[in-house]
């Protein structure tokens, strides 16, 4: 790569990515583990014969029906009315946080974020151009509203990312805490600052949604996926919610026709099997709450967790308990936070198998 | 959208796209008329199907496969072998080209297009942070070597777009000029500067591809689409083809997982129907010949075209005629070239429709 006009940035870094191995249990990507109900599948098949036959045409550029299915779907499940003109889909919350950063943070501009955190909020700034800047967090992993409304003053970002249920640590935050961060924003910045609340993992909280929030606040953003919910990580279908000005901000930025008649036509039939699926949501809690007990229960310190993962230590070498997990054939993340790994909720067969093997290796390490 | 904190360079724009009309005739966007065979219809529903049943796991980060397949249709169709390692896919060649962008473009970068061309590449120059600079095409939208050298050695910039076929214009660009360009933009920038051939019409050209030109060239780029020779400009599917260090360095500013398992599944069954496919196109280059034909016999201006499109003038006010075109029931596009109108090639009876209203109106101007 050395003899291309590489940016500087870029230079010796690495693609973002969890290594993909070949393991009888995989519970490092977060993926929904149950495959879609045969039934659904078939009217995939069936819709997607319905957008190939006018394969040829551009897909619909504004994506309306979706959009009017997604906003559907959080009026229904979190009783706050959306409509679909607040409402914007992409190929994954990634690609929506992309838009939303090429639209209000880029060159010049900074986003800051509480990290750990997902790290593409990063990445995805380093590739637009925006600054990034690192908030802070408290031990337990929760946010400490009072230091991060003071960065937010110091620092004076243009995006503020909260992350709810936080991924890599499952951590909620609460409604207060968002609202003293968006006032913060608001308040440091003059004309504003956006706050981008990332509930990629909100269907698996203990708790209710921040959607509500986004009522009479023209610059807060909640982004959502059906990559876990609807276990459909495969399909890339990540959507906001938000102000329409907001929508149509994203569409200066969007690629025309940047969603597939495919991908429409596949998301539009997941939305059909909301109730099927939400079933299996209800599953994975059980199985969290199971997880966090049972690792509890064989010494591990766990965070308390509103996600469809936990995050388990504390470990002298993290990344050494990781190899011995992987040695027992079951794959977890490490996220690289120093004394912690991650792992995703699986069926009750896989977590068994992942519980076995912790159990087995705390045995072998107070021997 | 004022209450928003936009970026300063988007404030008053108007998202991109061709107007959405319902009209008997539509040929205002380069489409493919002619929709998918219905063999290839089933045999995608088939394959979607089997990729939906592993949903909710990722789709394959690096799309493996399909890049094999798109790399055995270009080294079949252009005679020049290309390794799965040379190819690239993304959502639409516009993510290919935004990827580009952002590894060779961005911020303090520039780039620049011999206009008038693809719209899209000072919209996604913009969208990235990338200096646009306009350079010069001649009257008869080829381009001028010389000149062309001469503004690359002047501007200096990072990237050089070069589309041929040439949209709207339909003009293409021969080796040796490509070659000028592309040693031009070495010797201007030390580090060296991409030329990016932007081949989405590539199929429907007289000449053979410029891909060839890649081997031994590290910094030349060739970006494909399955839009218009596959017929499928609803499935948002683009490639390149590059050294393989280039395909390294766009997977560092990729969004991890960009290319659904549904997008990947349906771009493998259309690779199966290739030669069907391919046998539309023949029919498409021959009614785009019939179309220039009939239209400088209707007493029209046509530049000589390699795409399935046609530019066709002059006309005093060309937007007058594209209202009355439209009045008669057939849409074309209005580029916002002086004096030019472009016309997709539609089917046969499509084109007699569009020819006939040329012809109508060509005669009350004349009265």
């Amino acid at each position: 790569m050395d003899e291309l006009p590489l940016r500087d940035e870029l230079r010796g870094k690495s693609p973002y990515g969890a290594p993909q191995l070949d393991v009888p249990v995989r519970l490092n990507t977060n993926e929904n583990p149950y495959p879609l109900p045969e039934p659904l599948v078939a009217r995939i098949a069936e819709k997607v014969a319905d957008a190939a036959r006018a394969l040829n045409r551009y897909p619909d550029r504004d994506a309306l029906e979706l959009r009017a299915g997604l906003a559907h779907y959080l009026t229904r499940t979190t009783g706050h009315p959306v409509d679909r003109a607040q409402v914007w889909a992409a190929n994954g919350s990634n690609e929506v946080l992309q838009q939303l950063l090429q639209a209000f943070g880029g060159p010049g501009r900074t986003a800051i974020g509480f990290e750990p955190s997902y790290s593409m909020h990063a990445l995805i700034a380093r590739g637009t151009g925006t600054g990034w800047i690192s908030g802070p967090r408290r031990a337990d992993f929760t946010i400490d509203t009072e230091a991060a409304v003071r960065a937010i003053g110091e620092q004076r970002p243009d995006v503020v990312f909260v992350c709810s249920p936080n991924n890599p640590t499952g951590t909620a935050v609460d409604a207060d805490t968002v609202l003293a961060l968006y006032d913060a924003a608001q308040a440091a910045k003059p004309g504003g600052a956006m706050v981008v609340v990332d509930e990629a993992y909100g269907e698996f909280s203990h708790g209710p949604s921040l959607l509500p929030l986004i009522e009479g606040r023209p610059r807060l953003v909640v982004s959502r996926t059906m990559s876990k919910a609807f276990g459909a990580a495969g399909l890339r279908l990540g959507y906001l919610a938000a102000a329409p000005a907001v929508v149509d901000a994203v569409q200066l930025v969007r690629l025309p026709y940047h969603l597939s008649a495919v991908t429409q036509a596949t998301a539009l039939a997941a939305l059909e099997f909301t109730d099927t699926l939400l079933g299996y949501v209800e599953q994975l809690k059980s199985e969290r709450d199971r997880l966090v007990a049972e690792l509890r229960a064989a010494g591990c310190e766990v965070t308390a967790s509103d996600a469809n993962f936990v995050q388990f230590g504390r470990f002298t070498d993290a990344h050494e308990f990781w190899q011995r997990l992987l040695d027992e054939g079951v794959l977890v993340r490490d996220n690289g936070v120093p004394g912690w790994l991650r792992v995703s909720t699986g069926t009750p067969a896989e977590n068994d198998a992942f519980l076995d093997a912790v159990r087995k290796l705390k045995k072998e390490t107070a021997a």
